[in-house]
């Protein structure tokens, strides 16, 4: 059966979406790549540092508000339904609630075909790629490098402690029915 | 009867992403705002610049492709749907096909309230600012700003030639239902 | 006798690299554009929010710390070193100390033919622009509109107030040497 | 004796800036990081792709032509003038001439305490990150991978196929004097 989804999860730093642009070239089929980033940033200003919305803490920590849950789940509704319709879709996201973030696209994903990935990093190892990345906030990648993947089930784990991105797409591009 | 989607329609580099942000800055609830760019970013780099995808001609006519064709129908249904899950959702796309690309919108948002605007702006101001952009294909400015409004009914129509961003969202706000 | 150096000064969302990129396209030399901005990537992550380097107060005001200073005073000279290289060179500033920030600037570049341009904006219309990029802390338009003119000496002044960042480069391109 | 610069020198996606980043995080005094890409992004657009400035080939072959060259050159004579100004800096370049683009830095930063690194990268590895990146021109990597590198006389040489960006920078720190 050929896969309408795959849902790469992992904590901040773990290198998602540079997998996910690996997939991109390597998979025989044009795929869409879709980022919990790009929600944030199609979310108005004032939502991105406040209660209501999203909030990196110093420390780190993601605080996640009432207004934002209302426009995730709608979000996550929508790339259901492009799948639907049609495009294959690559899912980027950071499981903060573990399984109960896994059961919220398992319900909208309901029907689909549907490859879940857990993209594990050493949390030292993350916490040094966040310093070379030098636009995210410090202490994100450590605060979720373990709690993304409480629960949650995965048809394949990789790990880009010691794989490059290309490998890691690689294992996954073999698991991608067509 | 509260605003679901609103549709702002332009060329390139006549102001449709400053007056959406604008938009999400003064209505009193948070909306999305999603970009035909957004659309572009999440597709393969190798569709950014292939027949079958996107191309950017480099006297600035952009040609679409029918795997983009394919993906953008799939975004669209998407962007309905989060809609139709309770998001407010702000749509800033330029119509290459005028009416018919208005056509496969409606079709899309079809039993959601939405307000179709228009974003005009004269050609060489536009060009002026895709030159003081500095990040676009020259020529993309010239090439749409008619020819994105040929046959496409609007609910309201703003200016940018001499009105600012916000006080366009302004204008529009005072027609977005609550 | 040929210019060297133009210095367009001018607060926050005044348009200064719009009329940055404009200048370069149609002046008839190659001209370097550099930017506080790009003086502020340079720096480490920690200084970009640190006493010692450079703040964005939540409402706008910025504090620049010594090591900002040190580092801005090292800059400065490095982009006269430039000009004198034979590099013709646009800085985009903001002086924040007024008077005081133009004769650090007059110093360092003793010697060379400076065109210094005064980029006007009303502050009620760059708050707007402010809020229309979207990248920006809201309020830096508004404290920074008047106060960074204070005691500044120009050849030149333009207002972008109702006047396209094209035009405004057009003006200014008149003025220069070649 | 106190280190006044640091030279980084390896191809396309060897992982430079990373390593830039975390010095300037590891490090105890602020560094200035400046990269050639800093320099492509301050050229007129127009250069940006003609045969007088820089050339992006679809191969992934780099072509710089003379106007580039020439600022360039005063680029280089700038940063210079910045270390012999009291800013320590982290240069990040790519030796397209090999030793010949060595004596270019040698001669501008005469008298200044320099510390050479060559930051190497396997093809393949590099190739991968250039994939997953997905904004650079296919086949950079590639072709500067070997050739940056010839004749050029390091201090210290890193491999950043098997070592992440903060290790090497770790390993660099121990050698800069202070």
């Amino acid at each position: 059966m050929a896969t309408q989804v795959i849902v790469l999860n992992g904590g901040s730093s773990s290198g998602k979406s540079g997998i996910s642009r690996c997939l991109q070239a390597i998979l025989p089929d044009p795929w869409l790549a879709l980022s919990v980033d790009t929600l944030v940033e199609a979310m108005p200003a004032s939502l991105r540092a406040s209660d209501a919305g999203i909030e990196f803490a110093p420390d780190g920590q993601v605080i996640v508000g009432p207004e934002f849950r209302t426009l995730d789940a709608a979000w996550t509704e929508g790339i259901a339904a492009m799948a639907r319709a049609g495009a294959r879709v690559i899912v980027d996201d950071v499981f903060l609630g573990g399984a109960v973030s896994q059961q919220r696209w398992q319900k909208a994903l309901a029907g689909l075909d549907v490859l879940w990935v857990g993209v594990m990093c050493d949390s030292a190892v993350a916490t040094g790629r966040e310093i070379a990345r030098g636009d995210r906030v410090r202490g994100m990648a450590a605060w979720q490098a373990e709690v993304v993947h409480e629960g949650v089930a995965y048809d394949l784990v990789v790990d880009s402690t010691h794989t490059e991105s290309l490998v890691c797409a690689q294992t996954i591009a073999t698991r991608v029915g067509g």
